[in-house]
């Protein structure tokens, strides 16, 4: 496995592996990883015959009040563990490679962001789209893989390949889970044992939501006071949205009618760390 | 030469060419070419083995006020002259192609967009560099070729292409002219025989503020005053801007000390014909 610090190197290392007629995979993360992202890499190796693992914390799409500063870190395990599971290589930039000065491009979606974790996070997504633009040009991937668990990231990155004609496919990779539910993040090592154990209705809210669309509940805002009440019953929880949206412009829906396929987001805190999770359903 | 209307032929082509080594060259226009684009399609020829002109009428760089509609197009001479300077490929799409839907993607630079040409073409920059992200992952040229005519698109496609780390060298075309010193443009159609002969005074405008540099004017007003006059001696001149600005970040200038180099730019109507021009002058 090979590891590189700088935008050249990891530019010569990937046009040698093209030569070799190799197709680019790539797994653009923020380090600190668990069995979610490791799938990832599987995903990317089983479409690729290269795979490239971007570890970067990336300042521009935390907000000055968020946990930039604090997010977790632990360079030499991750290493190992992209190892672990074929990885041929890591590019770890200092963000002084990736912002040798202030980007004065701005890249902002309209519709898709304004809604769920864009709301509460302002700037988040445009912060995203500058980094995944720099990183598909650095890397220029044939496919990357993204996530379920950032059901609306997935959903932007989709459209914004799209709109700009980027030459990525882009891989939609399913969420992983704990035995117990609770999806795998880096950000719950935040969580204190207490706050952990809570943590689990958040997976139960979901399935609760599919259990009574699956009885023939049809109506949002009935299902969402169900989840609510549920993750009520957590005394750490403090809960930022519950939304139920249509997966493709992720505008939010009243009745689920027709047949289409509806994305159930919530982002609640438990302490210091803000959880997403999700399930998609496909209503007929 | 080929000729290709749709996206995935465009990159069938060049996929093809580039497995056989070649670098490629693009020169992206807007069509109705005069003597300054086969000049960039000559330098592309000189970087590159296979060179790529794009002829596109982009509607999103266009106000709704201004001449989308009318802007002159005449393909079957375009493509004979890219013929005639060694074009290897023409890329023609509809804009249906390139817009199957309203991008929900905008794309702004700060600082470099709001003076000049942006501050009266309000969106047009952002239009530009949205039809250039898509051109440049649709063509994934190695080298692109822009004319310093229009000095400003210039400067902001060189920091969006660092900013974005596209793996893509801009190379600048000096601006081409007529042998009274009009700058080439496929909007000098637009001129009346009389405006036609008057619109000479925007390269002498150019010239005077030359002239008087050189002899040690160092006061960027009384510059612009001079050529201000010049320019009034026209009768159908309209005079929409004159400015004298850093070449590196386009803030205007008033005294020009020190060592370093000025855009003059100026952008004048004769009739319906908004006409830019300008000259970089390195100050020591």
């Amino acid at each position: 496995m090979l590891l590189t610090r700088t935008i050249a190197e990891t530019r010569a290392v990937i046009a040698d592996a093209r030569t070799q007629g190799k197709r680019i995979g790539f797994v653009p993360t923020m380090g600190y990883l668990h069995e979610g992202h490791l799938k990832l890499i599987d995903i990317a190796k089983g479409h690729s015959d290269f795979v490239v693992v971007s570890i970067f914390v990336n300042p521009t799409q935390f907000s000055p009040t968020e946990d930039f500063a604090k997010y977790p870190r632990d360079f030499e395990r991750d290493r190992r563990l992209c190892e672990s599971r074929g990885t041929d290589l890591i590019f770890a930039p200092e963000v002084s490679e990736i912002y040798p000065e202030r980007s004065l491009i701005t890249l902002q979606i309209e519709k898709l962001a304004d809604r769920l974790c864009g709301m509460r996070r302002p700037g988040h997504f445009n912060g995203v789209l500058l980094v995944v633009s720099k990183l598909f040009n650095i890397v220029q991937p044939n496919v990357a893989v993204f996530g379920q668990k950032d059901a609306q990231q997935l959903t932007i990155i989709k459209r914004f390949v799209q709109d700009l004609n980027f030459p990525v496919r882009i891989i939609a990779a399913p969420t992983v889970r704990e035995s117990d539910g609770l999806a795998m993040s880096s950000r719950n090592i935040y969580l204190s044992p207490e706050q952990r154990a809570q943590s689990t209705v958040l997976y139960q809210a979901l399935q609760r939501a599919k259990t009574l669309i699956e009885a023939g509940q049809r109506d949002a805002q009935k299902i969402v006071l169900e989840m609510q009440q549920l993750i009520a019953t957590a005394s750490e929880a403090k809960i930022d949205y519950i939304e139920i949206v249509s997966v493709s412009d992720l505008q939010p829906v009243k009745r689920l009618d027709g047949e289409r396929q509806v994305l159930i987001a919530l982002a609640v805190y438990f302490g210091r760390a803000r959880l997403i999770d999700n399930i998609v359903l496909k209503i007929s």
